[in-house]
Parts: C-alpha cells; sequence; structure tokens
C-alpha cells in the first residue's frame, strides 16, 4: 500500500458518513484516496448514532425481546458491530483507497500531519476534505457523577436499562430514545428549555409526537433546565417545578459541536464549524469540508448528498455545477415517525407573504387505511404556493412517515403541481392515499373561485411582506 | 326528496366504489343523481372487501388480539359495520343525492326500471351510469356441503377461525386470507391451478412471497385443482397429488363475474363485462359504466379513477379530454406487501424491444434500514429504457411496499428519469432509500458507457422486437 506523501489525488480527514462517500466516490472515478482516521471507521452513524438507535427502536417493537433488556441492548451491539467491521473491512479493500490509522491535524497549504501508532507523517494532496464531524456539547450537571451522565457516544454500552432515565434535550436524539427506552421498561423523563418537543419540526408535529410520547409513558418537562445534582439520591434539581427524583442515568442529547480543532490553522470557522459553500470549499483553496464539521449537513443523508457534490466538483470539474441543490428531509423515527422537508414556517415567513400561501392538512384518522390500522393520530400537511399548486413544504406524523415523505420531497425538487399529484392514482387503501387527499383539496379550494385565487397569487407572490422584505415564491 | 322521473340529471346504478364517485362528484358540481341500490351502500369493497380484509390483516399482527380469534372476527365486523353506516348516512344526506332502494334493470332508450319494497318506478335522465360491480365466480366442488363454501361475501360472517381452511385461488384475496388466517391459527392450505401465487405480479415477487408464506406455516399446492369433497371426513381430492385433509371450510377465490344481467339488454358486452371507451362510454349514447362491472379497473382504486373521468365527462364536458391516463398501481397487503405499477413483463415484451430495457433490482436485506429491522426479503425492481433512464414498470415487495410505491407511480406518469431520481435525498435510514440505490445503480451502468448504451438505444427503441412488431417505448 503505497503511503509516501505525493501519491494521493486526496487527502479525506475521517471516515464517517461525509469522508466515506467522498473517499468511495472519488476512488470509484479512479483517483487515489488517502483516508485518515483515529477512531472507527463509520463514524458516529454506524457506530453511536442512526445504526444502533434505528436497531434499538426496531427490536423493542417486540414484545418478547423488550422483556429482557440486557439480551436486547447486547443484540444492539452485535448488529452495529457486524456492521463496522463489515465497512472497516469495505473500505481496507477498495481500490483506490489507503487508510491511514491516526490522528490528522491541517496546516496552510493543504500540509496533513497524521500522529498514530506508528509515528508521525506528514502529507500533502491537490485536495484536502476535511470531514472530521462533530462530538456531544457538554452538559454541565454539577453533583452528577461521571458515570450517571451519558452521550449518544455512551448510550448503547448499557448493560441494562436505566430505572429511571432522564433526558435532557428534546431533539431528534432525545425523543427517538425516550420511545425506545420508555418501550424497554424504563422511567423516562424528557426535559428541554425550549417549549416544544422537536422545535426543528412544525409545531403541530411537536404537538402530536408530545402527546403520543406522553401516551407511551414519557414524562415531559418544558422550558425546565436541569441545574444541579444529587449523588446521593440521584434527584435532579431544575429551574422550576418540582425535581426529577432517583434518576440513576441522564442522557445529554442538548446538540453537537464540531470538531474544528485540528483543522482551524488553516481554514475560515464560523460558529457552526467550518465555513463552507454550496459545493463545499471552505476559505483555503483546494481544502473542502463535508457533514458535522460544517454548519450546513447535520444528517447522515445530508452528508451523503454534500459528499457527492465534493466528489463531482473535484472528479467531474467540467460537468456544469448549475441547478439548485436537491431539498434534504428530516425523519425521526419515534412512534409515530416525523418527517418533514422544506422551509419550516419562520423561513417560509421570511421568504414568502403568507397570503400567497395556503396550508392543507389531512388526518389519517379519518382515511380508509387510518381506519382499518386504528391511527388515532398522524397527518399529511402541505404548505403550497396558491393558484400554483407548488409545494413548498410538507410535513408527514404517523406509520412510516419518513417513507412516505419522497413523493412530496420529488414534487418540491421538480416543481410539480399538487393539480398534477391529484392525477395520479393510489393504490386503495394506503396512507400514501392521504397526499392524494390534500391535493384534492387543494383542488377544492382553488379550481372552483380561480378569479379570487389569481388575484390573491397576483397582488402577493411578489408582494412585500409585513416584515418589509421582497419575495419570490415560485 | 324528489323521485319522480324526469327530476335527474344522472341515474347511477349500484353504490360501491364506482358509483359512489361518480354519484358524489356530479352530486358535487351541482347534478342531481338518483343512486340506485337494492343491498349495502359502500358495495364489496366496504362491506366484504378491502376494509374487512385489511381490518383483519392488521389486527392480526397483534400477538394477543389473535389469541382469541372469536373476538378478532367480531371486530373486524364491528369496525366495517360502522363505516358502512357512516357512508350510509352521509350518501343518503348528501345534497343532491337521492338514494333509491331496489334492483335496477337497464332498457333501451336509457330507461331504469327500479324493483323495491315500495313497488315498480321506470326512471329515465340523460345519463345512466352502470356500476353494478360483480359478484364471485363459482367454484363446483363435487361433494362438498354448501355450508363449508364460503367467498368474500361469507368468509368475513365466521365465528371463529377455522381448524383447516383451504383456499382455492392465490390471487390478490386468497394470498390476503392465507396470511390472516395462518396468524389467528388456521392451518391454511392455498390451491391454484397457475404455477405461481399472485399470477398478476412480476414472478421474482411471486417467489419472494410464496416463501414468506410458507415461512408462516401456509401450505401452497401449484398447478393443481380441486376436483371433489367428501362431505364425511372433509377430504379434498385433487387432480394430483395427495388429498387435504379434514378441510372445515374452503374459500372460493377464484376471480369474479360481472353483474351484467340486468343491463345487457341496453349495452354491448363482452366477455369481461360492459363494454367501454377509456372515459368510461359504453356502446349507447348517455350510458356509462364504471369499476368490477366493466373489463378494465377492477380494483377500487382504479374504479375511483376511472369515476373521476366519467364525472368529467359528464359534467365538464368542455375540458379537452386529452392526456394518457395515469398509471393504475396494484398493491397486496401480505407479509411482506407487495405493489407493482406499469405494464408487466409479458406485456413489456409485445411493446418494447427486450434490448430498449435495462432491468435494476436493489435488495432491501442489503441496504442499512433492512439491517436494523431484520428485513430478510423484499426488493425494489425497476425496468427503465436505456440511455434515457425514463421508468417503465417497478415492483416493490417489503415493509409497507404499496406506500414506498407512489414514488415511483408518480416518475412514470411525468416521465422522470432515474437520473433525476437520483438527485434527490432521502432520509437515512429509509426503505425508500433503496429506489434512490436503484437509481444509484442506472447511472453506474450507464453514465460510464454512454456511447455503446446511445447504439442500443437507437437500434432498439424503434426496432422491431423478436415477434416482429413495431416498437414504441419512449
Amino acid at each position: 500500500m503505497p503511503q509516501r506523501d505525493g501519491d494521493h489525488d486526496a487527502i479525506v480527514i475521517g471516515a464517517g458518513a461525509g469522508g466515506l462517500t467522498v473517499a468511495a466516490g472519488l476512488a470509484a472515478l479512479g483517483r487515489r484516496v488517502a483516508l485518515v482516521e483515529a477512531g472507527r471507521i463509520g463514524g458516529d452513524c454506524t457506530n453511536v448514532g442512526c445504526i444502533p438507535s434505528k436497531r434499538l427502536l426496531h427490536l423493542s417493537r417486540d414484545p418478547a425481546l423488550r422483556a429482557d433488556p440486557p439480551a436486547l441492548l447486547a443484540a444492539v451491539r452485535a448488529t452495529r458491530d457486524g456492521l463496522a467491521a463489515r465497512e472497516d473491512d469495505e473500505v481496507t479493500t477498495t481500490e483506490g483507497i489507503d487508510v491511514v490509522r491516526g490522528r490528522a491535524a491541517l496546516a496552510p497549504g493543504r500540509r496533513v500531519t497524521v500522529t498514530g501508532g506508528d509515528g508521525v507523517r506528514v502529507l500533502t494532496a491537490p485536495h484536502v476534505v476535511i470531514a472530521t464531524g462533530s462530538r456531544p456539547r457538554v452538559l454541565a450537571v454539577p453533583g452528577l457523577p461521571a458515570g450517571r451522565l451519558l452521550t449518544n457516544e455512551t448510550i448503547f454500552d448499557l448493560a441494562d436499562a436505566p430505572r429511571h432515565l432522564a433526558i435532557v434535550g428534546a431533539g431528534a436524539v432525545g425523543v427517538e430514545m425516550a420511545v425506545a427506552f420508555a418501550r424497554i421498561g424504563s422511567r423516562v423523563t424528557l426535559v428541554d428549555t425550549a417549549d416544544r418537543v422537536l422545535p426543528d419540526a412544525e409545531p403541530e408535529a411537536s404537538g402530536a409526537l408530545a402527546a403520543a410520547l406522553v401516551e407511551q409513558g414519557v414524562v415531559i418537562r418544558l422550558r425546565t433546565r436541569v441545574v444541579a445534582a444529587d449523588p446521593a439520591t440521584g434527584d435532579l434539581r431544575t429551574d422550576g417545578g418540582a425535581p426529577l427524583h432517583a434518576v440513576d442515568a441522564v442522557l445529554a442529547a442538548v446538540g453537537r459541536e464540531p470538531n474544528v480543532g485540528d483543522v482551524a490553522a488553516a481554514v475560515a470557522v464560523v460558529p457552526g464549524g467550518v465555513r463552507v459553500d454550496a459545493w463545499g470549499r471552505t476559505s483555503a483553496p483546494g481544502v473542502w469540508a463535508v457533514g458535522d464539521v460544517t454548519p450546513v449537513a447535520h444528517q447522515t443523508h445530508a452528508a451523503n448528498a454534500h459528499g457527492r457534490r465534493i466528489v463531482q466538483a473535484i472528479a467531474l470539474p467540467w460537468i456544469p455545477r448549475i441547478g439548485r441543490p436537491p431539498s434534504i428531509p428530516s425523519a425521526v423515527f419515534t412512534e409515530p415517525e416525523v418527517a418533514w422537508v422544506g422551509p419550516t414556517a419562520p423561513e417560509r415567513a421570511r421568504r414568502c407573504h403568507p397570503r400567497a400561501l395556503i396550508d392543507l392538512r389531512v388526518d389519517l384518522a379519518g382515511t380508509d387505511r387510518g381506519l382499518t390500522d386504528g391511527v388515532t393520530r398522524g397527518f399529511v400537511a402541505v404548505t403550497a404556493v396558491r393558484l400554483t399548486g407548488r409545494i413548498v413544504a410538507a410535513t408527514v406524523v404517523g406509520p412510516h412517515a419518513a417513507d412516505l415523505l419522497p413523493l412530496l420531497t420529488l414534487a418540491i425538487d421538480r416543481r410539480i403541481s399538487l393539480l398534477r399529484i391529484q392525477r395520479m392514482v393510489h393504490a386503495y387503501p394506503t396512507h400514501a392515499a392521504a397526499i392524494g387527499a390534500v391535493a384534492d383539496a387543494f383542488a377544492r379550494r382553488t379550481l372552483p373561485h380561480l378569479p379570487g385565487e389569481a388575484l390573491a397569487y397576483g397582488r402577493h407572490r411578489f408582494a412585500r411582506s409585513p416584515a418589509g422584505r421582497r419575495h419570490r415564491t415560485t
């Protein structure tokens, strides 16, 4: 394996979702890549993220398995370790990728210093891709023994379900772990300083999920901060309301910090991480960044998508870099699932005049499949441009919501009107038919009132919003 | 309620899926409709079809519920009866719809004779819509007591699960009931004269489903005909192989017969039912037909789609009737689900030169979500035009396959290439991402070989097929 300096077309620092996408993509196009990794191949997603969490959520659905949490948690680790070993094997045997074990530091001039078991080596190449990822933001709870403070990096190593698990942070990680640990028998208290769970989603999705979590036995404490712990009793004191009693373990899920320490000397860093443009270029020529270390792409699929763009920019630079980047959906694999795509309500309010848009919603409980499958909550909500029916944003809450969303994602990317969606035929009875019902509702609210809708469209489509900015919605 | 002759713009005969779509659609557009029904509002779908079967499939997933089959079957009927009552109430109170209870016979000149509890009445109107549906094809088994022979019209009235249920016919009804009754404790034998289950689907879907059925305890007997029963022992004799022993009940699921008896005097009838064109017109002016009574639309969603076209043709005749009709997907709600859209392999072979097409397949077991959710079988298979990537047909087998299909259905209808699908981003980890993987596979097999693919496209796209017919594939 040639590892001398100068042999490589690119050096990729970090073998997580973003780094692997770039390394594998470049290697497939005939480039020689040095892939530097200090920890395990696969990064957070494979080892301490999506894979173990989704495996835990899946297994915990089975009443027989969840009766034995230690065995279930061991099974989660076995799946995770099997995938990690397979990915390690695949990467190390990929033609064109040289795996360099060690910790990398980037200096100006694309000089990468790797410190590993076998000493220090300096590598350079025409392209350096920063994919150093992120780490859990630290939660300071005075009095809490370090052994009781978990993050996503340690929770999957638990030997058993805690009796009382306090989860601080009601974002995607927090709500998914709340569902999973409630299922396997933990008493779960979910605490957040925000005024709703899943604050990145639409408020109505937060409301539906919160009601479902309560039904599943999760205690939710919003607008609440954990301020201290009593190491003797396990009680957690908060800045308002009663303390949380006898907490065995605290999961800190309060966000991520980009790992910029070893690269900040070479590239411009903003509060969210390494500054990049839409194609992953940093402030330094030939240096790119992808994934959690940037401010823009904090999900595995986002890192993959950005990684693909970097591969194109490096290896196929003659392809014109035109067209809007594709929409990046979000999904949370709770019960019910929550999935959404497009700008959220505050972003829409900045970009569009509210009267240029129409909000549509169909409750799954009112559909025939919702009836047969006993769906009590869940909905498809779509925001579209009036008159034209172009879809701006969509949220789905319900059974396999994340697998219902792609139709709407494609419609957003390809600018397909709800009037076109209305013409397509859904198999009966499916949950996806609720998307057809949303399109029907749009047609009913638009076609009989064309003059009024056209007037509203003409008046507000390019109008200044109440905030005084100029809008373009189509 | 005006029920004198001459008051109505249209008479709809039959209040099943197709008839209700037309009646409700016309009423919503201000037309006055007489809706004639001899049985229950909602037709087969609500009363003896999709609704009770999907409810049974849903409830039988729950290990606690399936331990008590009598209670479970009663719960299925309760849901069904609740929906039927609600639909009856909705229809009878809809402004513009007059429900006429009785049996209708259609004579030339759009004369509808209704024979009901309160005598005989003759109605006429500018439009008559035949929506008389279908009935189960009769299965003759000499020696079988009538009480042991079930159809979809009687199986949901069972008080308990049969000990040994023989299902004759391995189409959609047969395989769904096999899954449901195997779950609630029946020994199930599935018999068909065909050489595979689900003969309308792609052969690879049939194979995956058959393997799953066997795993679920269903005994499958293909290329087999039931020829007689021994009323004493309950044994069923077949035309080959061992008899089926001690069969309590036989479900006949061998297809449907269109209910043309009361309308055949007025319209042209072909072997599959009332002859119609793409807009539902029969051979008689002003007479239309929709749903199971026609040869073309034998599923609830197909009847709905055709019903909408009839509404447009009757009430909005100035809208130009252009554009291809939308694709009609199919779905079977077994474990795993099977869903498909587009022409089947034999139809494709008639219409396209095989070398103009490319077949792509991604197994769900090889995806990350397949790993976390332990999916052992299931796949996304797409047939596309070479070079352009236009999707011709697709099959999905796996968890909620029917809800994964709409992305591909829309792509077929809107002629969206796999190269476009490849650009969209799927949330991670979803089953829908397998569709993205199919698109990736197409790109990998096409983009590096553009000259060869362009040559193949040019040579075969308009070529005569081996069968000597001229083809158009794009």
